[in-house]
């Protein structure tokens, strides 16, 4: 993006400013644009297969909706000026919206997707894909069903999703609020610490064990003795029946509501993911904590070894093809989709009587770097137009058969075709067939000097070299004609984000 | 909407606030919400269908780049709370942004389309349509062409996409800022005062013309004379020929340089819209201004009977069948699309680096509640839910196959088939039909409690009745099966517009 220094001619006041998008926002165009698209189109097709119906709801809300659900990052929440009237601030998130406009309309149940922007006065990191305006994917399942089934549907969508994007090579991390909980409260975790320790284990991604102890011990004034029993639990992952098993073998949380509570959760779930057939995909951390309050059951974070490090990509495929990997290869990229269960936040907004919901946010600026990355976009134009109507002529007389080319194209359009032409009035050949190229068009329909008025066009195939004059047809037949020859067997979407 | 008063509990401090979203704003879901949707693709086709490439810019702007360009309405614009950084506003429309794109990224062509909300601090007007957020659907073409082709074939995707919407009784009203201009310089009336008279001029479809020259003589500083010039010329409307013969005929435009340029351009208009065949939905309209400082050239604003007086639709209708109709009885609903040329705005932001723009701007909210009083929503569906799968048991050992369940949708999932199941272990039939019917889904696929473990299932069509049992399938046939049960001929857009 250039930013020139403008002076604009304003009625004689000139204006003194750098032309751009404010910090941390960007504009979307051409490849990059039609790339995003398509990954919405499959992530709106993937909700619509597990009856996701979609909202939309205002950019903004009144400030005290988003008040109180953030803890730390409500600082990043951006406000708008008071011009008189309510109070508003930009969208921080997709949920908390949801959640009040599940309570708002008194709904019982509902499987929601929504694909929208959301708005965070971060300090941008462009290249990370940290923006400050961006957009989130979520699907979410509210309403009071047997205990895991929504939340195993979550993790199949989870999983198809990034398989649809073409993403293979994932893990799912999951754990359980109720056994971390559990856990600390067993290790001599006071109940009004829970919290922050548990924001403490939630760095174990990006810190070292060592470092994350002494959070605990010196900023978060737990013993020595606490933090060394935690970190003997957090250590551990695998399969959800491996980890379970060590759980179920702990003396030390026998006692335990909380993590028993747990426990039994994921071991319905174990049973489950397998219907599914996404075990595979799964590896039950006990170090995963993610960061927001609002969740109360299973949690869970997509990682991807491809998204932080391409260049030892295949190496870390390579070590994961060995049935005892661990998720720890993972380790320090960033989450390409995460979310969990929160089953009070509604009650916020509704005097308490509660909606369980459980969803998933699939951070579509990480996954569109993935799939450029792999994406081949050599061939892929911005615009859909098919066919390009052009004229061939010269000499006395010659007028460019502009109205002509506007009839023609005029009866492409009314058949539903995308087609364009030249705007002007006398155009030469090259400069048409240039224009076509550009517009990635598939098809010329040629209106010759002598042939048109004869009642014949000509179909030429573009991109097959200049020796080729195409095929005469009579005028009559040119709807007939150009359907049959645009017709294809590979979608749009697939052979973007499959690289076609 | 229900607004209930709120006690949210948050850690002991009570929260006291209607339940609401801002003033202006809305929640869209469930059908409404199909139907939009469903708009916005047709509008996307028809885009397309002309070669348009979409762009996303930022929601908000530097406040710079807005200031100067709406004149008093700029008081509407709603600002970002100053938290240090830059200064930025919520976007006004989307033409402006597109100007700052353009000049930005150094654009010298283009056709592109954006579908986006903008937002005004407007006084509401609900039942009008007229909101502080709301959606915006605009189409231009900006790049050096030959004279008026771009802005015919802007006039040929207008009608075009009110027709695709299902609208016909509409009328598009033209005129030509040049020609206006000269009209209001050759009856006396200041250089410095053009823009104002013009806004006069422009309230002439909601105000008598004795209330509009009252405020031409009055407020405005002009002679009777000149507004009674003025007011000759400003009730002539009709064909662009039948206009253009009356404009040609007056010795007072002679010698008008901007008129005749206006003249000039509007006799090729003539011609091209007749290649385009859209002649008949055309009104040469000389009282027709529009507010907007920037248009320079042709200007243009589609009107229709049903917008505002549904109830005497027919009789206007009948009105317009004989062909001395005038676009006076159209006068007094709001406009459902319009636009122009702006030839200097994307000057404004490149130091005078003009490219030439001509665009037009869908209303969507208008176009959705005459849609939506026509549309028959009856059998339409937010989901898009195919399948629904079910098992049918009881008795002893019975255990509600809800792993089976998981199974057999995952199969149908993974064939791309959108399939749900209700979340619960035993569901009795009554449920599960009541769900599928909710659903929307067109079949069911039964597993029942002997049929399935000898490798069978059940295939029925949902909405035909309690007596039809479905037909008997292998298990392996599924997929073909439902497949080839569920194509249909026409697809979900045209059904939903049409009212099919």
């Amino acid at each position: 993006m250039t930013a020139p220094k403008v002076k604009a001619p304003k009625k004689g006041k000139a204006q003194d400013f750098v032309l751009k998008t404010p910090k941390g926002t960007k504009d979307w165009a051409d490849k990059d644009m039609v790339l995003r698209e398509a990954i919405f189109g499959t992530l709106s097709n993937l909700f619509k297969k597990h009856g996701g119906v979609t909202i939309d709801t205002p950019v903004f809300e009144l400030r005290e909706i988003l008040t109180g659900k953030y803890g730390e990052d409500s600082k990043l929440i951006y406000n708008l000026e008071d011009q008189g009237g309510e109070l508003t601030s930009l969208r921080y998130d997709l949920t908390v919206p949801f959640a009040r406009f599940v309570a708002c309309n008194n709904i019982a149940a509902i499987k929601r997707y929504h694909i929208a922007k959301v708005y965070r006065r971060d300090q941008p990191a462009m290249t990370k894909g940290r923006m400050r305006e961006f957009y989130q994917c979520d699907f979410d399942i509210a309403g009071n069903y047997d205990t895991m089934v929504p939340d195993s549907e979550i993790l199949a969508l989870l999983c198809d999703g990034l398989n649809g994007l073409g993403i293979q090579d994932f893990k799912v991390k999951l754990n359980h609020r109720k056994i971390l909980d559990g856990i600390f409260q067993a290790c001599g975790v006071k109940d009004e610490d829970v919290r922050k320790i548990s924001s403490a284990v939630d760095k174990l991604d990006k810190s070292p064990w060592e470092a994350v102890k002494k959070e605990m011990v010196v900023e978060k004034g737990q013993s020595e003795e606490v933090a060394d029993k935690i970190g003997e639990f957090v250590k551990h992952n695998g399969s959800i029946r491996e980890v379970l098993e060590y759980l179920n073998s702990s003396e030390l949380l026998k006692s335990n509501e909380s993590a028993q509570k747990g426990i039994e959760e994921m071991t319905i779930l174990a049973d489950y993911v397998d219907a599914f057939d996404i075990s595979k995909f799964l590896s039950f951390d006990l170090s995963l904590a993610r960061g927001l309050d609002y969740y109360t059951g299973l949690i869970y974070e997509a990682v991807t070894a491809a998204s932080a490090a391409p260049e030892n990509a295949a190496e870390l495929k390579a070590k994961n093809s060995d049935k005892d990997e661990d998720a720890s290869a993972y380790v320090g990229v960033g989450s390409i989709a995460a979310g969990g269960r929160y089953d009070n936040l509604v009650g916020m907004f509704s005097n308490g009587k509660s909606i369980p919901c459980v969803g998933v946010s699939f951070g579509v600026e990480r996954l569109f770097s993935i799939i450029k990355s792999r994406a081949n976009l050599e061939n892929v134009s911005a615009n859909h137009t098919d066919v390009y109507v052009m004229a061939f002529g010269g000499g006395e007389g010659w007028n460019g058969f502009l109205k002509e080319r506007m009839e023609v194209t005029n009866k492409l359009w009314k058949a539903g075709i995308n087609a364009e032409y030249l705007y002007k009035g006398k155009a030469n050949i090259r400069k048409q067939f240039d224009a076509a190229e550009k517009a990635g068009a598939k098809l010329a329909v040629i209106l010759g000097k002598e042939e048109y008025p004869a009642g014949q066009l000509r179909i030429k195939v573009l991109g097959q070299g200049q020796e080729n004059e195409g095929d005469l047809i009579q005028a009559e037949d040119l709807i007939e004609t150009v359907k049959s020859q645009l017709k294809t067997d590979v979608d749009d979407i697939t052979r973007i984000i499959k690289g076609l």
